[in-house]
């Protein structure tokens, strides 16, 4: 640790437990909800957590209105659709259930439903400019993290570009985890989306913007994750492993407000902007390369040789394991390279990240 | 970990940094405040941090109103006088500047001051009944935890009895923590004051009721005192071990908040009620055999031989080794013990706390 200033806030309120869910409907009545937006995707609805959810809601007196219409990578259209439906149900409050997607989007529709306009005007850092509606979150798949964050990250429909929209006020009061509700989520979101807050652990340890908090919840994160993760491969029913992976996201999400990332997320990103690459596979293949390049003896306070470590998570997860495997074409690296290296949460990687980096990190990783 | 359901809600934000206290002023008028109650002790007037307090915050056009007719161990009527001054001059806010009774004594003013009556009617949890004004926390020592803690301890004037008042709303809302206040704490502060900080982390990482987030206060918070408290006590100026000791006490608050606390403190508040034995002297001679006899392996997560690990911690501080060190005459032992057993937090402690448990401790410790 330094004596380097810094400032942090931990927003919601955790509530966890097996079967917790049945709180849903008390804990939305004691923040006051009346009529409120239920955000959760169409997959949710199938799981019955959806029809769950509105029984717990109306019986404690909640008007619900469902808004489904959104998909795995939210754009600003989508978000615009959720603002028109919120409008007319003149609601009080949110709910997002479900994967990043619901619980990014839900944040989205309270930007614009507040403090109107286009997606784009709350594009960066407390740009809301009116309060906004009281929010719970409940993630139904483990890893997200965005139960912890302040940030929503919402697709620009025109020009694909991915605006990382974040606020203060945009924090959800409650995050309530329930291991019952991502129990049942499908094996590729299990290891991308796992895989994905392995990462936040990993990245957030060494950023430029560490601090003893963030350092309290990476390794937590790291200690919980590390631990679940294969478990939970090997055994998907392990409810345990589920509670644990749950809340090792939730201390991931906790570290990156505290933290931010560096340049596996980087690197990452690119290869979902241009290839439609699942976000959790492109980290897979880029992280270890990542810990390998920066060099920091830091990291053997999570594992000895964390780099071989981490490939190998990622393989038992049946995650791929190079860019050839993506069928990234070898002549497309450079392009990439200069889009990586525009990603601002490169900047906060310990070793400095710059377009020869990004490139040298992409032949390792091909 | 299990899946035993939780519900954790942290407080305040964090402010920490070299030279931070200059942010006073503009933090105190970012959460609005025109006239505030500044609580501070008379050692602090002496160090000169009351009027640079008073400096920083009249330059952010803020009126001060001075509080410091309290003692180490405040009591009802003290929280009265206070209550009657913060009336006087209509405050529309609270600041907390000093060890762990100034932090205590502006909560408590807080209460009786909104909500009236006497501080016996908040005795307990979630007592109040109107909203309180807003606080902000300095601590000027390294150890007590109050600046992250819902609670204040005041002393009953009548009967001596110390009461735990806390209420969600009595939370600070922001905690500033900057190493310059608390370099020139004294030698004896600095041993009690951080002592008690190390035996929160101990007793918060093994209570029955911990959890996911506790354990990772209590880790963090282990790992920095157990490395700045030695640190400190051999070269009092060392402001990076200064820093890591404040940062040590508010994540052993932090885990307070989620965790309890267990026997050490059961068995050291009867030694201060009954001789007025300084808080953290108690502690440090109960700590080492509650430890020993808890027996439990999850210690070896801290350190190996935890027990005469902590014993040489206090030796190393000039803390008291024994209940004879502290004078207590043994034929009081019995009667020490049925008041231990009356602690409510003697409940949370891993192994059964009964007055035959506080017995053989005592004997252990005498």
């Amino acid at each position: 640790m330094t004596l380097a200033s810094f400032d942090f806030k931990l927003h919601p309120r955790l509530v966890f437990g097996l079967g917790e869910i049945k709180q849903l409907g008390d804990l939305a009545k004691g923040l006051g909800f009346t009529k409120t937006l239920l955000v959760a995707d169409s997959g949710l609805v199938k799981a019955g957590h959806v029809a769950q959810a509105t029984t717990l809601l109306e019986a404690s007196g909640i008007v619900v209105t469902h808004f489904q219409d959104f998909s795995e990578n939210p754009d600003t259209n989508m978000v615009e659709h959720g603002r028109q439906v919120a409008a007319k149900s003149h609601v009080d409050s949110i709910i997002g259930l479900g994967g990043g997607s619901s619980l990014d989007c839900a944040k989205a529709i309270n930007f614009v439903h507040c403090g109107g306009g286009n997606m784009r005007d709350y594009w960066g850092h407390n740009k809301a400019t009116h309060p906004l509606l009281p929010m719970i979150g409940v993630p139904c798949t483990t890893g997200t993290g965005s139960e912890a964050q302040t940030y929503a990250l919402i697709s620009d429909a025109e020009t694909h570009i991915k605006m990382a929209c974040g606020d203060d006020r945009a924090a959800f009061r409650i995050a309530l985890l329930d291991p019952e509700l991502a129990v049942s989520q499908p094996h590729s979101v299990r290891a991308t989306a796992g895989y994905d807050a392995i990462s936040h652990a990993v990245e957030t340890f060494v950023t430029t913007k560490r601090n003893a908090v963030s350092d309290a919840f990476s390794r937590q994160s790291w200690r919980l994750l590390s631990r679940a993760f294969p478990k939970l491969i090997l055994e998907p029913g392990n409810m345990e492993a589920v509670g644990e992976m749950q809340l090792g996201a939730w201390f991931a999400g906790c570290a990156i407000e505290a933290s931010m990332l560096g340049a596996t997320h980087a690197t990452a990103n690119p290869l979902t902007a241009r290839y439609g690459t699942a976000h959790g596979a492109a980290i897979a293949v880029m992280l270890p390369h990542v810990v390998e390049w920066n060099q920091l003896r830091q990291y053997e306070q999570l594992a000895p040789h964390l780099s071989q470590h981490l490939a190998d998570l990622a393989m038992l997860a049946g995650l791929p394991g190079s860019l050839k495997e993506l069928n990234v074409p070898s002549e497309d690296l450079p392009l990439l390279a200069q889009a990586a290296a525009e990603q601002w949460t490169g900047r906060f990687n310990p070793r400095t990240f710059d377009a020869a980096a990004a490139l040298a990190l992409y032949q390792r990783a091909y």
